[in-house]
């Protein structure tokens, strides 16, 4: 392991994350319509793909680049819902069968497995919407209106053609294909990459006091670790254990899903992520105690089992 | 023919259509990314699937909101381009094998036709989020920030579960099902009247003048448009004629859709497109022509064959 990782660090991060984790799910709770409420079916199948686990590692980034700038105000919890609403949307979507036809997700069956499979394209669809309605809710406690504007346009850009989506289409055109590292990263950078780097964008906006110089430090941390993340995760896919991932190991190699391992190996991938996962830990390096919920993160990333 | 049709707001709209719409076309043209934008092929999809045509009523609803309120500035240009991308969006999803399984759409083939399947769900994806971020862009010539945000909360909360997304849910739950008027009204208030009323608010928004009775009757004027336009469209499905709908006529009868002429019988659902067009523009009793556009687009509504 390497030595960015202070045992100081992760342990800043053990104590931090079940609570951030908790007002993830608040947020997401308060966020989201009652099963109850019309139409019933299409609000039971939301509360579904959102409530039913997750690591919520997009909304915790949100809270924790507030903790980097001295900030825990109210106004991050619109945000972090935000930014897991759009994950789940992502997830429904990915797990079609239309698209990579998966039948389970965190040990439970998929949406369109439990629901069906028009009620899931219309969960995914409203739950994007949602993620915009509460992203740019003047409800208190919000933030100002500039700063909503600007969080919206920064989570549909990184979540449009150009960022999130565009990455799952050229994860398709990818399936059975060779590919390079260079095309492999571009897709990561596009599929997953964007959206973990928008959080850190929304939570350091919906702050309001970040200076040019940390924004952008905050951002070159978001850049490796949402890279980072993603190595980890083709990693484990080939090297993880399906129990912990709740879903089956292997699944992207029987799908010829180009990943990682598959064209750098197993070492050099897992390398290549700790590599990663210290130089978003150095990017923080003028930001104060503050930011070590950010750096326990990154060394979560590459050092998780699921 | 009713006696609120006036011959002159009749010629109002005749000579205000064709520059609103080619307006809208140069607006959607400029808002979405180039065909050989990377990745190129879902740029393509989401071209063919916005330019392929369409009467563009929102964007021009858009418009002549701005028309009846005085003002006709390039910020209404942002808005009148996210109505119809999302509406764009919301026929390929609609489409869809899994929803309405529809081959051919204004006489062209649908876009999971044209491309495939999962390009046509990541290209109503990519549309819903290219709304948003057009509708909060800063690039110039925009609305001002609260404006901005106030605009992407509207449309969000049109488009979502309690707005068009939850209309399309009810729709597929109502197929094959004996549903009764106030059923099919709450559905079609959903589906079709929350975009159209949001197109109108989006409009009035952007212009940042209304009055708090302007924008009243201007929403009252939206509902009644909305359903009008619904009804018409039923009313089309049942007496229209195929070549003129780039559809197939009948095809809602032929998939056991509850339809008004289902319900209140042909006559009955003529008169009460009329007459919710005739209440439309009595709603505008108390602005100047400006709103003439608007009146004849109420007309425009219940007359036109497609």
């Amino acid at each position: 392991m390497s030595a960015h990782f202070d045992p100081k660090i992760r342990k800043a991060l053990d104590a931090a994350l079940p609570p951030l984790r908790e007002r993830a799910e608040r947020a997401l709770e308060t966020a989201l319509p009652a099963a109850g409420a019309h139409p019933a079916r299409l609000h039971e199948a939301m509360r579904y793909a959102v409530l039913g686990g997750g690591k919520r590692m997009r909304p915790v980034l949100v809270y924790a680049t507030g903790s980097a700038l001295g900030e825990d105000g109210e106004a991050l919890d619109a945000p972090a819902a935000a930014v897991e609403m759009v994950h789940a949307y992502s997830l429904v979507h990915d797990d079609l069968p239309a698209m990579d036809d998966d039948d389970w997700r965190r040990g439970r069956e998929t949406c369109h497995r439990a629901y069906d499979e028009p009620t899931a394209i219309l969960v995914g669809d409203a739950l994007q919407s949602l993620a915009f309605e509460t992203l740019s809710s003047d409800a208190a406690p919000a933030a100002p209106a500039p700063a909503r504007a600007e969080m919206a346009r920064t989570l549909a850009r990184a979540i449009g053609s150009r960022g999130m989506a565009g990455g799952q289409a050229l994860d398709l055109a990818a399936v059975g294909r060779r590919i390079d590292a260079a095309e492999l990263e571009d897709m990561h950078i596009h599929k997953t990459g964007a959206l973990i780097r928008a959080s850190v964008q929304l939570g350091a906006l919906a702050c309001g006091t970040a200076s040019e110089a940390a924004f952008s430090a905050l951002d070159r941390y978001a850049k490796c670790v949402g890279l980072a993340f993603q190595i980890q995760d083709d990693v484990l896919d080939v090297a993880g254990d399906s129990d912990a991932l709740g879903k089956a190991q292997g699944a992207d190699a029987a799908r010829e899903k180009p990943t990682y391992p598959s064209i750098l190996g197993l070492e050099a991938s897992r390398d290549l992520a700790e590599r990663l996962a210290g130089d978003a830990i150095d990017a923080l390096s003028e930001l104060g105690p503050g930011a070590d919920p950010l750096r326990g993160l990154a060394a979560y990333c590459i050092e998780r089992r699921a």
